[in-house]
């Protein structure tokens, strides 16, 4: 087994992230996405859409898209449940799961794409007042987040899972997209010191 | 338990043709989304993103976002299974349920909600050039779809599952987003002929 990996970049974090957590390693072959490496013969072929991460089993079998690989290895190692145990509270994790992925990590990754200079030959073309518009929609995803986590350790409750590390890498993402966390936001910053200090988080 | 359900929009669909396949019936709360019902209090105090759909439990538990409706009814009801079975099948399921989601009925859906008048008040504000961006990306999604269906029947293999109702919502809204399936596309024809040709797709 192998996992193409691209290093910063928030989805082979996020497995990484996962990984970590879970105590399991998995051989890494570093693909240098600064230099369009993940557009290469050796990533397209595995993966038509020219995204990291990708995990290719021993028999040859490829897995693509962050979550799907952390659902591999969740169902092979199911502790610590990460996706959440029993029916609602499965369904919960993936309901958080989406709305930070959806909410929060798509929204500053539009703005990263269509406003950074670097990423001018990634997302051709580049719409910046989409991207500037995503500013706005990923800090209104940060204040419905704020008011859900007065309530709350973790996003799911006291158990830390995969709605964490999706919010964590979405979190870190916003440095490079020009996104600042709004001072009031004093949960997420509670929330977001508190995941920051596990040692996933090096990951 | 009772579902708040939108009429004609897809991720309401995708959760009712699920139910449908499931041979589950839920009683149906409708909100009429052309008069933005779902931005009334009744919804909005169930979920805060203004969404459908949205499930209600006899206890009050809530839950959004339809890939997590549908994991707790897979959970509830596992036949047939219509996330895979399996550690692979599971992840393979995911993989594509999210490739044909945030590859294809999410280009469909920006570019509708971003060049249909009917949508201005939705997308505010609307970006024209960013949604007719998106048709092509659309296109590009099902140019790999008809690819990957040259060997397959359905997207996941022999068994239908929860990968080929997202594809099937997202190619029925492309209608309202004016995007054409390009005719030399046969296999994704084929199989969006025999997965409408189901029961379920009338719900």
């Amino acid at each position: 087994m192998k996992l193409f990996d691209g290093g910063k970049a928030p989805n082979p974090r996020r497995v990484r992230v996962f990984l970590a957590e879970k105590g399991i390693e998995v051989p890494i072959e570093p693909v240098d996405m600064t230099r369009l490496e993940h557009r290469g013969e050796a990533i397209v072929r595995r993966n038509p859409l020219a995204r990291l991460p990708v995990l290719e089993l021993d028999d040859g079998t490829i897995l693509t898209e962050s979550v799907a690989i952390c659902r591999y290895f969740e169902l092979l190692h199911p502790g610590p449940a990460l996706f959440g145990t029993g029916a609602i509270g499965q369904a919960r994790v993936e309901m958080w799961n989406r709305r930070l992925e959806l909410g929060l990590l798509a929204t500053v990754a539009a703005a990263f794409r269509h406003t950074h200079p670097a990423m001018k030959d990634w997302e051709v073309p580049q719409f910046p007042d989409w991207g500037a518009a995503n500013r706005i929609k990923a800090v209104e995803a940060l204040e419905m987040l704020d008011r859900h986590l007065a309530d709350t350790r973790f996003v799911c409750g006291e158990d830390y899972t995969i709605a964490d590390i999706t919010g964590l890498v979405a979190l870190d993402f916003m440095k490079p997209a020009r996104i600042e966390l709004p001072e009031q936001l004093a949960h997420v910053r509670r929330w977001h010191a508190e995941i920051s200090a596990r040692p996933s988080a090096a990951a």
